[in-house]
């Protein structure tokens, strides 16, 4: 069985189109243009012979029966939202994906052994109201009464948006999936990064989601005149940060060694007073740490603490480190990410396991049940942008993986 | 014969008192505050026998003639304007000390062969003319008729400027001292560094002022999104920044053991597009350079990046330099230097030669004859700041150098 190529690629053909018309591509949540796109869905899971509803999230949900309504469902899925300029695949991709393997299974005439859904999660890239994954959120039960109250800059609060695109926050409990409520969770979504292309792979398989710890390192030395202060007196902040950035980028380029990939950024920095003629008095940086591997996430501020220590002592330099946040990583289950290994071979296609960097619904949907996740090519590695671009065949080849998979793990699980 | 302690401190005690309220130390040029110490001033030149007026270029000046007017004068001098809420040293101890001089050697019934200047230059601090050195920059023929049309924010030009401190922008041309009319230029000023402090030596000889070149720095990698870009497939710009700010701050530390010192500073960069999440695309930096020795600061750049090349290149980073300015050093003259070093030895104090990394009226005054400066430690090195301190022992060692090294030069040219 295999999905039908040139159908999944008019429908993301058709969705494209449903954008701001001077801001492609561009479908906010909780928008008119967001409206104009759930009808298309839902009209086209109801084609596909889906029971379609809008759940008490928000969340787009089309249900096929399974042979054995005992068995708890297999759920496919992603988010039609995009941010602001970007999103002509990203989301979406997913969204279409699931429908084609319904729509594949449905013309068949077979039915799965489980119950399958097809979920268009509600506004999963942050939103007006300040929040992303809201509808997932919901699912996890972590959605709030704080955030029904969030408001978005014309006043309008969440509550009061769910019931715009056809939720109901009075009956929000209702919605949550408890642990153990599903069989296993799949999304297709475009890799966001440049790892497939540049092996020339053409299927991802998702080790982890992985889990995000921001620290901000405050660097103090003393801020000097710079014609009046000889090198050997200075206390220069801006030196001392260097080293740290060297060490962090060298440290972390180590781990590609260790089990799971890590990767260190610092993204962002302040100098103080910032003028070309004043030895930097401080410095100000967000040093955020990505893995699978929550121990190795947790312990890479120390490590580079310890390995810049020295240094920063000589420049007669003080460290002052804070936690801003930290997430933990999200594993995809064995059972699933094996499933999708099996059907690329099946099909023919290379895979490469790989961790996403970027955060998802799947995150939320962890709660309830396994999850895993299909990643495809994008060009550059551009996502989030107007330049965001896949092929057709890339996009087949994902669906087609995510229906083998899916026809696996409806067998075995 | 030696200066009157009591009395220089009393003076600047004096002084000190001539301060906005609410804001001290602060004269800015131009302003009433600044007219009251002008007045204090011109009575106290001509309390110690000073031919008192005010040049056509708004410079307060006082003469003594000297045993031979066919000879050059000697002048010294500095600048009784201030910074906001800084100098209650910073240039007034320069001026004071050279009253000093002259009032000693009155009192003593002496009379040198020279003709004697004491000079309070006009703004030397940025006024709110946006130019700094305004009367010794007359001095040297180099106040164009552009900076005249120049406005402070009030709409009041430089010209009606120096129309109120008695100054006659007609008559501009007139106080211009071409090269060799005069025999030398001596100033006394706060180190404003940390030196002299740091090594307990009362007597600063200065070797230059430094020539200082500015440099913009642009480092251009790629953004991407931080959780999907593996270290290995990123171009961090903020990675190869580092680099070069580390070698910039070690290759000018190496230049301790050359002929001048020099230093490298970079104070001032940005960071692109400095977000958390975000693998920094590109950084710009100023690099500044600072030395008496052109050469050594002409070429920094070449070498720094001859340095960093490599190390650039394996990130996949490219460089665009670009000069924002560019000023010649000047060096103070060797017989001046060697006058205040016999001077401050026969008084029994220590001197250090080092250079002044901040620019001073001397590098106009420069155009006229030979220079040179002494000076006196701050108190950890503070200037331009309320806190800037200095004990009246360092005041009267500044002032009894100048007067001897005076004495020599009297003699010797």
């Amino acid at each position: 069985m295999r999905i039908h190529a040139a159908r999944l690629w008019r429908h993301l053909d058709a969705m494209a189109a449903l954008t701001e018309p001077d801001r492609p591509y561009t479908r906010r949540s909780f928008t008119p243009r967001f409206g104009e796109g759930r009808a298309w869905l839902a009209n086209a899971f109801r084609t596909a012979g889906l029971e379609t509803e809008i759940d008490a999230a928000g969340n787009l949900v089309g249900r096929l029966p399974g042979l054995d309504d005992g068995l708890k469902p297999i759920v496919v899925g992603s988010h039609s939202d995009t941010v602001p300029s970007g999103g002509r695949y990203d989301g979406v991709l997913g969204v279409l994906s699931a429908l084609e393997v319904a729509q594949t299974v449905q013309a068949a005439g077979k039915r799965l052994r489980h119950p399958l859904e097809v979920v268009d999660f509600l506004a999963e890239e942050p939103s007006e109201f300040g929040l992303s994954c809201i509808g997932s959120r919901a699912w996890a039960g972590a959605l709030t009464r704080g955030d029904l109250e969030r408001k978005r800059p014309d006043g309008m609060t969440l509550a009061e948006g769910l019931v715009s695109v056809g939720g109901d926050p009075s009956r929000l409990a209702s919605v949550q999936r408890k642990p153990g409520t599903i069989t296993a969770y799949l999304e297709v979504h475009i890799e966001q990064g440049r790892v497939l292309e540049n092996s020339g792979v053409p299927v991802g398989i998702v080790t982890d989601i992985v889990g995000i710890r921001r620290e901000r390192w405050l660097v103090v030395g003393r801020a000097d005149h710079a014609g009046a202060t000889p090198m050997n007196l200075r206390h220069d902040a801006l030196v001392g940060a260097a080293h740290i950035i060297a060490e962090a980028s060298r440290a972390a380029s180590e781990t590609i060694a260790a089990t799971k990939p890590l990767v260190a950024t610092i993204g962002h920095m302040e100098v103080s007073p910032n003028a070309a003629n004043a030895v930097p008095g401080s410095v100000t940086m967000t040093l955020e740490v990505r893995s699978g591997d929550d121990a190795a996430v947790r312990n890479f501020g120390d490590m580079l603490q310890g390995r810049t220590r020295d240094h920063l002592a000589r420049l007669g330099l003080d460290l002052v480190r804070s936690e801003i946040s930290h997430a933990l990583p999200t594993p995809c289950a064995d059972v699933i990410r094996s499933a999708i290994g099996e059907a690329a071979k099946a099909l023919g296609h290379s895979a490469l396991s790989l961790p996403s960097g970027a955060g998802h619904d799947g995150v939320f949907v962890a709660a309830a049940g396994p999850i895993g996740m299909i990643f495809v090519p994008c060009r550059d590695g551009r996502s989030h942008a107007p330049e965001e671009e896949i092929t057709a065949d890339q996009a087949a080849t994902g669906a087609d993986v995510l229906l083998a998979a899916i026809l696996r793990l409806d067998e075995s699980l």
